[in-house]
């Protein structure tokens, strides 16, 4: 093992974050936990997630996305407001927004105007639809995309309506898109000395998940069904399928041969390995219902974690239906320090999300609990830009900060 | 706007890409479609997902993840194999490899082995569960993953069993965010010389995307559903549900009182807007049965497009739930060029992605459709590494390559 000596891959960055929700405050978490000083801008009435208070359970959320950032209140419908974002963008690498298209350039902070002040500038936006096509201005949340990008004519059983995915994949895939382009940009910068304007929309940014599914369109055309329940998504897989056991549910996903074997011997059923209907994966992905009735015969029979763990010792991909409270105190996120407890101020003690992007030879970065509005404002505006005590005031009296 | 004249960003970065299926193979799509060279290495009976032929309909899904890249054919089991790809790594940037974890080790191209070789040497590798915690060597694919991280619990009606996502999002989001450590690595060798070691576990990457399902449960404990089918994640929005229409059905996300009026304006129930059970989102809330049978009651009488018209007119955020057949032609899509129509030499013509991430003042680079297996091995063994075109006779008669 190297010793964790490195800094932080973004050690010295500064972001300016104007997000709301999830989109563009995963982008910035993600930065904040590989070392970037990451300044939370957000208006005098709080940001959209922090301002609905616990209606609908968003405190944890709010507290997963904004660990390790420095909030601000500034409004920027005023001009001295608009300045002061001004400065910060003087002497900051990145700025990153998701509002709908065009508000920005209606505030005079369009990334042109702000290139001009800073053309070292990395300018990272996201929205539903992206900035050029005919859809800009359509309003744009997470079931909708869901709606527009087929994932819910693709979810659910062939004989039921579609269901969205309980995930919010079009926002988060956004956001982990928008942290991507942003650092591939700065790479750039480091060779051209130049900034860039970068763009994600949620729409093309949910297109590659469907890869299987378009896959199965293309290839039988109307034949294809819209959605195959918990079977593969190209028909092309036996044993897939959700089973049930005496307590619950497993998956099971064994594409190899030596695979379906393997789950034979795990359930004392070695004779049918000589069965013409199971023998290679064209005859089980034809005999998909044998297949199932065979193996959901024996999971019924014992329980869930039994099941699995016998599964895995016998190297058959499967897992147990875990359900969230389960999730949450997942031992081997727990271990790699993905997942932590983390004494929140306002929460308590609460399981908080480190980085999927995990760089070797560095230690984490200590997770810091997500702060109150405006925490940051004299350290910001006092400190960073300069402004005096009694300048402070002033903006307070005006209305500009909190 | 600015005129296309600057370089892709990732021009002059070499990757050599040892993936296979959907996780790696996004990752190193996206660095080719962002202007690298894009060094495709595959058995030499072919990745996974070519090997399958067209079963389950993955020949678009792979024509889909391997435009622009340069595919050859090597034997890593053998010594002459490993000493072609150490001549690669010499003279590349990045490494990107989803074996299972300890299988680059096994082979003698482990991290540290390639480091000695390239210290500046970006080496990226994902997994299901990671290098370093107890889960390391469970098999992993997304369906397994989606059962491990709650995906299938959270997804469906609450009086049914949970079903999986349709979108194979554990792949993608894990492919994403490896792409994402990759380019923040990248960007940090710019400032140090030095490459990193990178890591993305599936496990890791799916976590964030039910942060609304965690919030309810942090928020409500043993109360909370496990999944909400149509509605809100958190239960904390109101209208937002799939309604049906007379063709068919479409969805709407409206969390402000203003969208609820506007609403109402559309269905001609301006009557309804002193109605104290919709007046607030909290009355809405806790009415959401009313809300949803006076939605429904309207929607069913018109035509799904025609709905979805209306609403957007209103600006209330809405959108058909359409199929992927209907996606695949996306107006929006195909306008940003994110999508495009290819003659693909095999598949004939095609709807191909390009990638989400755009960069602005650069025209986008080209779609080149996916080359067959071992295409590029005269340009990269010959042409890149040297070899005369009598070792290479050699190397193939001795199975190094094909």
């Amino acid at each position: 093992m190297t010793e964790p000596t490195k800094p932080l891959p973004l050690a010295g960055i500064t972001v300016i974050d104007l997000s709301h929700i999830y989109n563009g405050p995963y982008a910035t978490f993600l930065m904040a936990m590989a070392g970037a000083e990451v300044i939370k801008v957000e208006p005098l009435s709080g940001e959209n997630l922090r301002s609905r208070g616990d209606l609908g359970g968003v405190a944890l959320p709010f507290a997963m996305l904004n660990s390790n950032k420095q909030p601000v209140t500034l409004n920027l419908k005023s001009e001295e407001g608009c300045q002061l974002l001004r400065e910060m963008v003087e002497r900051a690498d990145i700025l990153v927004e998701n509002f709908a298209p065009g508000v920005m350039d209606r505030l005079g902070l369009g990334a042109a105007a702000l290139h001009e002040i800073n053309p070292r500038l990395i300018y990272g936006s996201s929205s539903g639809y992206g900035k050029d096509g005919p859809y800009r201005d359509y309003p744009a949340m997470d079931l909708v995309m869901q709606a527009m990008c087929g994932v819910i004519s693709s979810t659910g059983h062939p004989d039921q309506p579609g269901v969205k995915s309980g995930a919010a994949l079009c926002d988060f895939m956004a956001g982990i898109h928008l942290y991507a382009a942003i650092m591939t940009a700065l790479y750039e910068r480091e060779k051209t000395g130049e900034g860039r304007v970068v763009e994600v929309s949620m729409q093309d940014a949910t297109y590659a998940s469907l890869a299987s599914n378009l896959g199965m369109l293309h290839a039988r055309g109307e034949q294809a069904p819209a959605r195959t329940g918990n079977r593969h998504g190209g028909l092309g897989v036996s044993p897939y399928n959700v089973y049930a056991t005496a307590d619950g549910h497993v998956v099971l996903n064994a594409p190899g041969d030596h695979h379906f074997r393997a789950i034979l011997d795990v359930m004392g059923r070695g004779e049918l390995k000589d069965d013409p209907r199971f023998a290679t994966r064209t005859a089980r992905v034809q005999n998909v219902e044998a297949v199932d009735a065979v193996i959901e015969d024996w999971t019924r029979g014992h329980v869930r974690d039994d099941v699995a763990r016998r599964m895995l010792a016998a190297k058959v991909p499967c897992a147990p239906v875990r359900e969230l409270s389960e999730v949450m105190v997942d031992e081997n996120m727990h271990a790699r320090g993905q997942l932590q407890w983390v004494d929140h101020p306002d929460l308590g003690r609460v399981v908080l999300m480190h980085s999927p992007l995990v760089f070797e030879g560095t230690a984490r970065r200590p997770i810091t609990p997500s702060l109150p509005m405006g925490s940051c404002n004299e350290v910001v505006y006092g400190g960073w830009l300069g402004r005096s005590a009694e300048e402070l005031v002033a903006l307070r009296a005006a209305g500009v900060i909190s």
